[in-house]
């Protein structure tokens, strides 16, 4: 029998206490042993709950405690999660967390520690919730240099844009409708202003090129600005809008990573990820393209790859994963001027039509959908191109990349 | 350095021999050590290869050389590579396969002799060629009970039902186009009548149940049967005409696996995977569904994943990875007949709209798209249950599950 604790009750430390108790039979025989949650460290109440005994306040008593030797981090956040991690590492403890913002920000730094003290930091969970990406990455993509990644990593403005193109919806509308259904936060920022991707590209990009990357170098845009009209057309143009997190190697070492909305072709298999659903597409020189696929929040399918790890941890206790990257000083992300890539670009005026045809010639115009405006898709341009073009033309509506 | 032997210079044998020289660096810095190709056995003779030195034409010199701690066993079939990866692996040797067949036939009894020798048997590649799938299903999904595994799994089949449904092409047009570029066999057999994808299921349902399952427990039916019409009864249904390897669990322990062409929905992920891709939807209790898609087969995209593998072998020389699954005796498989779902149907005769209703109340008709015929989608009906409408029926043009 092997003890746990999870740190933090909500919507994934709640499931996976319940994975772990209703999947006992499945734990139990790929674990090698039973697990048992010990403790459950929250500061709220949970009068309803039947394992009142397990609730502490402090978690000194999860640090101290030698019996426990696996730990769950699904606080959140990057304050007391960051603080009890690296004391549960430093303890000799093994720790999972489903935390996306605290491996982005400080995953590096956990990782030596990790590293140090021989135990495991795993976090499958932190990158499309239930999805397998990490450990595949890590372990089954060795063969190959990884030239592109490219995810819907985020299922609330996959959501969104899903009734935008699926049901006419504009944004707001959209935005209410997810609210409602439980898929976006009151407080829908870190989802529409494209935060949540961003994090994720840091984590995966970390682990394909080997440095850690900061969020604060991954130019990030959300879905906020997109309109029904981008989305018809995007639909003329055989695309549909996604809100893509990516990362693009370069010949030398450094590569591209942000987070922005794109025309993505309907023959994509990406454009048929829909509702909040996840997938990341990941490309490896001899390996071609590779998809994986799945929900991307849920609170039973992330706490499946919190436990997963928990699994993962109970079977290497002795022999730790060897995982891990630098620490961000190799500087490897470079800015986006010179990323080139086809645009679409959408224009408001009476003389729009022959405005972009002459800043983009030969360009393929669409059939405007709305009177006093244009768009049409251009060639390849460095982002640096069209920020200049931007400004030469003034009034633009909307501009996104195609994929 | 450590040294390795390839076993087998067809297709997937020249691309790990290509793969381990052009990404030598990625290969090494995973692998924590370089690995050199020291034997590549073949009974034929590659007069053009520039590294003649390490043709070798006995398997004995590779069983007897104590550096070789590292096989990759790509000649397929059941014969002499059973016979040398028995001798590989006794020898205390690492061996890796792409052999789907060679491990759904003996992969209980070659997993046992690897646990017994400390060795690792791996086979990344035998399922989805570059798309990681087994490990995943070992690590990534171990708190999970898999309720369903639904696979496309044979590429050249998948390829020939895309032209069908995509260009019109009858099923022997699509299949010699299918073998001008290379994607099938000059006799294909094995794919268009389902065995690949049989021994592919075969695979996945044993690491999902834990016991092997020998192909002849598998009931299989091919793609030759389908014809144009059937297809254009599946766009009426808004759905697309698949060949799929699925397991289903019951209650029990017990589970269905078998290989037939399918109607699947429009809305479904593996609606949308064309061509010669693969895809395998994995559906567990906690995770719901998740799917890993990519290159099915391909030269290069199967040899990274028999890299993959081997790089795993030499980070785990010490320690071996603990798979395998039971010897079959436990005969998990259950017969089709208790297994129901919804079907569609297509029958001759001037009034084989009127039987149709008249054998499956309440079912969807179709609009016939011949004259003398008629098809509906029927309610849940069981295997025996439709066999038994088949028979009353006669003159059954098509017949095919609903996914």
């Amino acid at each position: 029998m092997m003890k746990a604790a999870i740190m933090g009750f909500g919507t994934v430390g709640s499931g996976v206490y319940e994975v772990l108790d209703r999947n006992a039979d499945v734990v139990a025989k790929n674990a090698g042993d039973a697990i048992e949650v010990k403790y459950i460290l929250d500061l709220r109440d949970f009068p309803d709950a039947p394992y009142q005994e397990k609730f502490i306040k402090d978690f000194a008593i999860i640090e101290n405690d030698p019996e426990v030797s696996l730990v769950a981090e699904t606080m959140g956040g990057k304050g007391a999660a960051y603080e009890f991690t690296k004391r549960c590492l430093l303890a000799g403890k093994h720790v999972v967390t489903s935390n996306k913002e605290l491996v982005a920000t400080h995953g590096a730094e956990l990782l030596a520690i990790a590293k140090e003290k021989n135990v495991n930091y795993l976090f499958e969970a932190s990158v499309g919730g239930g999805i397998p990406i990490i450990r595949p990455m890590f372990q089954c993509l060795t063969a190959n240099h990884m030239t592109h990644i490219t995810g819907i990593l985020n299922g609330t403005t996959n959501y969104i844009l899903t009734r935008m193109i699926g049901a006419g919806l504009d944004f707001e509308t959209a935005l209410k409708e997810a609210q409602a259904k439980g898929y976006a936060e009151a407080n829908p920022a870190a989802d529409v202003e494209g935060m949540d991707a961003c994090r994720k590209i840091c984590i995966l990009s970390a682990i394909a090129y080997g440095d850690h990357v900061y969020p604060e170098f991954v130019e990030t845009e959300g879905i906020t600005k997109i309109t029904l009209q981008d989305v018809e057309y995007a639909a003329q143009a055989n695309c549909v809008v996604k809100l893509l997190g990516r990362a693009v190697s370069n010949a030398d070492e450094t590569f591209y990573a942000f987070v922005a909305p794109h025309f993505v072709a309907k023959t994509c298999p990406l454009a048929c990820v829909d509702d909040v659903f996840n997938a990341i597409m990941v490309t490896g020189d001899m390996l071609g393209d590779s998809m994986f696929y799945g929900q991307g929040a849920g609170k039973l399918a992330t706490a499946s790859a919190v436990v997963a790890d928990l699994i993962d941890c109970a079977r290497h206790q002795a022999k730790r994963r060897d995982i891990g990257w630098g620490d961000g000083s190799r500087k490897l992300v470079r800015p986006l001027d010179s990323f080139a890539s086809k645009w679409y670009i959408r224009l408001s005026g009476a003389d729009a039509a022959n405005k972009l045809a002459g800043q983009f010639p030969g360009c393929e115009m669409l059939e405007s959908v709305q009177e006093g405006e244009a768009a049409c898709i251009t060639g390849e341009l460095t982002t640096a191109e069209m920020k200049q073009a931007q400004e030469a033309l003034g009034n633009v509506l909307g501009c996104m990349r195609m994929l």
